[in-house]
C-alpha cells in the first residue's frame, strides 16, 4: 500500500476511488484548500507530527478564502481512523484536501477527502536553488486579499511549474524572490537563515508567503533556549554571505541549502542538527 | 437536465459520476488545463460556436504547462457526443478539462472530462466594474514562463476570488490591472475599447493575459471591414476618456462596461451590435 484514501463522512475507501464531481469548484477553478502533515510509523506507533497546528492553518486557509469553517471534529476522526489502517513503515503525509462546493448547484458540498501517502524525502538531501521571481514585490499582498496570500489553495500549478524550471535547469528546488529581488520561501518550504550570528526567516505579513508550521516549531524551541527569530527580507546576497540556509517544510524536515543560483553557500553542521531536532526529523 | 458530463475514453455518464481520483494532479495542485466554449441550440440544430479555435487554444495551454499534446480527435468525438445528448434548449457553455496525471504514480493518465452546463449569462447585462491589481508589472511575464501566462489552468483561485470581492464592493465583475497602472482584462473575459476612434485591446504578449477566441473573431471581423484592432496598453484614464469599452468572452459575449471604480464610462449602442455580431452574439 503506497496511499490511502479517506472521504470525510464516509471513512476509508479504495486508492483508486473517483472522489470529486465534475462541477466541483476545487477540480474547475483550483477553489479549494489544503494542508499536509508529517506521519511517522515508529516502536511508539503511528502519529501525526503538530496536527493541531496543522489544523490550525487549515482552518486559517478556509477563512481566509472565505469558505465555511472546517468539522474539525470530523476531520480529527477522519484522520484517526486513517492513521489505524495506515501500516506502511516509515515515512508519510497526510493531505487534507477540502473544496469550496460546487460551481452550478452552491447547496451542494464539494469534495473533502484526505490522502496518506508514503514518502521518500527524508532526509532531506541538501538542496541546489534557483532562484525564481514572482513577479510581484514583496509588499504586494499587503492591501490586496482577493491574491490569496497566505492561503494553501488548491491554484498551485505555478508551484508545480517553478519544480519543472528546476529541473530544466538542473538543479533541486527553486527559492522565489519578489519582483523588488527578496527571498520569500520555497515552492512547498519556508526560509530560514542564520546571518551574523541571528536567525531570520521571511516575514509573513504583506509578503503572501505561508505561514510555515515547521519554521513555527523551530522558532518556538530555539524560543525555549533563548535565541529568538527575526522575520527580515534577505536578499540572495544576504543568503551568499550567511552562516548557513535552510528551506524548511513539514514533509522534508530542514535541507541545507548548498548553492543558489550556482553560488556556493557556507553550511553549519551544528545548526542544521540543532533545528532538525527541534523540527522533530 | 442542466449539466451534461463526459469522460475522455468513456462517454456521457451520469451528472453526478465522480470523475477524479484523489492523487490527480488536477484536484491536489490546480495542474491541469481546460478551455470553454458556447454551446448554441436553436432552428439549425446544436452546435459548439468556434470550436476550431478554442480547440486550438487548449492544445496551446497543454503546450506552454508542458503537459502532453491532447489527442483532439478523441474530443471532437466526444464533444460531438456530449452535443447529440444535449437537449436542454437555449444557452449553454462546453468545458473541456484535462489534467496533468497522478501525483504519486506518474505512468497513470490524469482526469479528461467535458461538462455541458446550462447558462443564464446572455444576453450579457451592462457591467459596473472594479479595478483590483494582479501585484505584478504588465510585462512581468515576458521572461518567466513558469508564471504560466497565457494558461487556461486549473489554478483559478484567484479568479474567483476577485469575483467575490466584486460582490462585496457591490459591482458586477473585475478588471484585473497591473501594478505599474494598465489595465489587462476580466477575470474570465477580455477587454476591447474604442479609443479616439481605434478599436484597442490588451497586448497577450507579455502580460500574461489569456488569448481571447471571442477578441480574436471580432478581431477578423473587423478586419474584413477594413478596420484595424490595435494591441495597446490601456490605463483606467484612458477607458473613462474612451467612446466604449466592452469586456467579451466566449460564454457572455459583447458586455458593455458602464462604470469603472464608480465612474460611468461612455457607450456606444452601434460599435456594440457591430461587435455581438461578429462574436456571433
Amino acid at each position: 500500500m503506497t496511499q490511502l484514501v479517506a472521504v470525510l463522512g464516509v471513512g476509508v475507501v479504495a486508492p483508486d476511488t473517483a472522489v470529486v464531481g465534475a462541477d466541483d469548484l476545487g477540480i474547475n477553478r483550483g477553489d479549494g484548500v489544503f494542508d499536509a502533515a508529517r506521519v511517522v510509523v515508529d516502536a511508539a506507533g503511528t502519529r501525526v507530527e503538530f496536527l493541531d497546528e496543522h489544523l490550525a492553518r487549515f482552518e486559517r486557509s478556509h477563512a481566509l478564502m472565505g469558505m465555511a469553517a472546517p468539522d474539525l471534529a470530523a476531520w480529527r476522526g477522519l484522520i484517526a481512523d486513517a492513521v489505524a489502517a495506515w501500516d506502511a513503515p516509515g515515512e508519510a503525509v497526510v493531505k487534507l484536501i477540502a473544496t469550496r462546493g460546487q460551481e452550478h448547484a452552491p447547496a451542494e458540498p464539494g469534495a473533502s477527502f484526505l490522502t496518506i501517502t508514503a514518502s521518500d524525502t527524508t532526509p532531506c538531501p541538501p538542496l541546489r536553488l534557483v532562484t525564481l521571481t514572482t513577479g510581484r514585490r514583496a509588499d504586494a499582498f499587503a492591501d490586496a486579499p482577493w491574491l490569496l496570500g497566505g492561503v494553501k489553495s488548491l491554484s498551485y500549478a505555478v508551484n508545480v511549474a517553478v519544480a519543472r524550471e528546476a529541473r530544466r535547469r538542473g538543479v533541486d528546488d527553486v527559492l522565489f524572490t519578489s519582483a523588488d529581488g527578496y527571498c520569500l520561501e520555497g515552492p512547498r518550504s519556508g526560509l530560514l537563515a542564520l546571518v551574523d550570528g541571528v536567525y531570520a526567516t521571511t516575514p509573513v505579513e504583506g509578503t503572501g508567503i505561508l505561514d510555515s508550521v515547521t519554521i513555527a516549531a523551530v522558532r518556538a524551541g530555539l524560543a525555549a533556549r533563548g535565541t529568538t527569530v527575526v522575520d527580515r527580507l534577505l536578499t540572495p546576497a544576504d543568503l551568499v554571505g550567511a552562516e548557513a540556509a535552510w528551506l524548511l517544510s513539514a514533509g522534508r524536515g530542514v535541507c541545507d541549502i548548498v548553492a543558489l543560483d550556482g553560488t556556493p553557500l557556507r553550511t553549519d553542521a551544528e545548526a542544521s542538527a540543532l533545528l532538525r531536532g527541534l523540527a522533530g526529523f
